[in-house]
């Protein structure tokens, strides 16, 4: 089965990689890791499939570019090595227990971009755990965005995509399960809320139900290994149940 | 009057900026330029403020950092100077009719940092503008997605946004306005698509005329100036009837 690590930079996409692969193997299944970022200087885990061997931002750089011009660059020159991609991917799958896919630095890199939008096409049966650490959820209306980037990643890449907390080691995380768990808790509370992005967060949490079937959001620490088990739990429900992640 | 220009990488910000200034003060308007991106090594106009003057991406590359881990880490170094940065902003603002801003290269970095986060709380009634690029819509669904993220910009830094399709003159227009134009248009054709994503995308359409007024769609192009009288417009209409972009 397929997993990839989604989320913005700094989510810890790639420590998570690293870590639930150990403990995948730990566990006794075979498992492979699949590199996308271009920008990355040292993994801690050794891939299976790396698109540095294609290209590096940094030799984009060398040429002269800016680092994002360069990360752009980069996925424009893989574009045409999609299909292989995707096949050397397809191929560890059918190795494998689990492929474990490291997405670029920056989310919308991969979600923006012809490279990563098609190389999902080839895997529509995937798994997408959407990475967002604690020190984005500082408002009420956070948590509101945090429930809709996962749709949107769900909408740009068509796989089903489970939204995780990451680094939950460092946080409060009673606190923020209330508004996570609980999204009639976290829409009574926006309805207080004066301004108008308040108001906006209200409304799109209270439609919230209406376009996706209740999501349970995964608590995850690389470090501690919290919320791993659940992880591997929904991943197997993902792949024998079709998708049903309640 | 502030008007902040947001968008993926590659989207057109800073020529954008730069053009539409130019276009400005030809028409006898007074204009300031304030560039947040940490990582830009050229711009095509003379910045008033300029992050780069504190942090740039590439001196934290030289110290060993990926280009994504140096331009989180310099937006991370920014947060003490976010009250400064915005007094400057402000006073730039007493001063003259315009003030352009030229975001991040990359979104996330704005949308999902404190830098980006706390610097536009401070201007709340700033415009953003939205701007995606015809290469983004392969699919009805990606029209889905680009009203969207839209919205996402609205929620996350708390100003009003209005979408701009960038780069016009490198595209068949007509028929993207089709989709752009007319959501109910857009909705009945996403009823058609068979696919889970489809079905996402023709809910989350089907909702957003109760998420949001009826918004207007630019369409800009900085090499034929198309579009520059009509953004002109919102803006003043943004700042002198409070936010009505019907």
């Amino acid at each position: 089965m397929i997993l990839a690590f989604i989320g913005t930079a700094g989510s810890g996409k790639t420590t998570l990689t690293a870590e639930f692969g150990k403990y995948l193997e730990e566990n006794g299944y075979s498992v492979a890791y699949v590199n996308l970022d271009t920008g990355v200087k040292k993994l801690p885990y050794a891939p299976d499939v790396d698109v540095r061997e294609d290209v590096t931002a940094w030799e984009l750089m060398e040429e002269g570019l800016g680092p994002n011009g360069a990360i752009v660059k980069s996925y424009d020159l893989l574009i045409p090595k999609v299909s292989n991609c995707a096949d050397k991917i397809r191929e560890l799958d059918g190795k494998n227990d689990y492929v474990l896919i490291d997405t670029p630095g920056q989310m919308e890199t991969f979600l923006f971009h012809e490279f990563g939008v098609r190389l999902m096409e080839a895997f529509p049966d995937a798994l997408g755990v959407y990475l967002f650490s604690p020190e984005i959820l500082r408002k009420p209306t956070d948590f509101c965005s945090a429930r809709f980037f996962g749709l949107m990643i769900d909408l740009r890449l068509g796989i089903t995509t489970v939204p995780a907390l990451s680094k939950v080691d460092t946080a409060n995380v009673d606190e923020l399960r209330k508004y996570l768990d609980d999204i009639e808790y976290l829409t009574a509370r926006l309805k207080l809320e004066p301004s108008t992005q308040g108001l906006l967060a209200y409304k799109l949490c209270s439609v919230l139900p209406e376009l996706a079937p209740p999501t349970r959001v995964l608590y995850l620490s690389a470090k501690t290994r919290e919320g791993f088990d659940e992880l591997e739990t929904v991943a197997y429900e993902h792949y024998c149940t079709c998708g049903d992640l309640t």
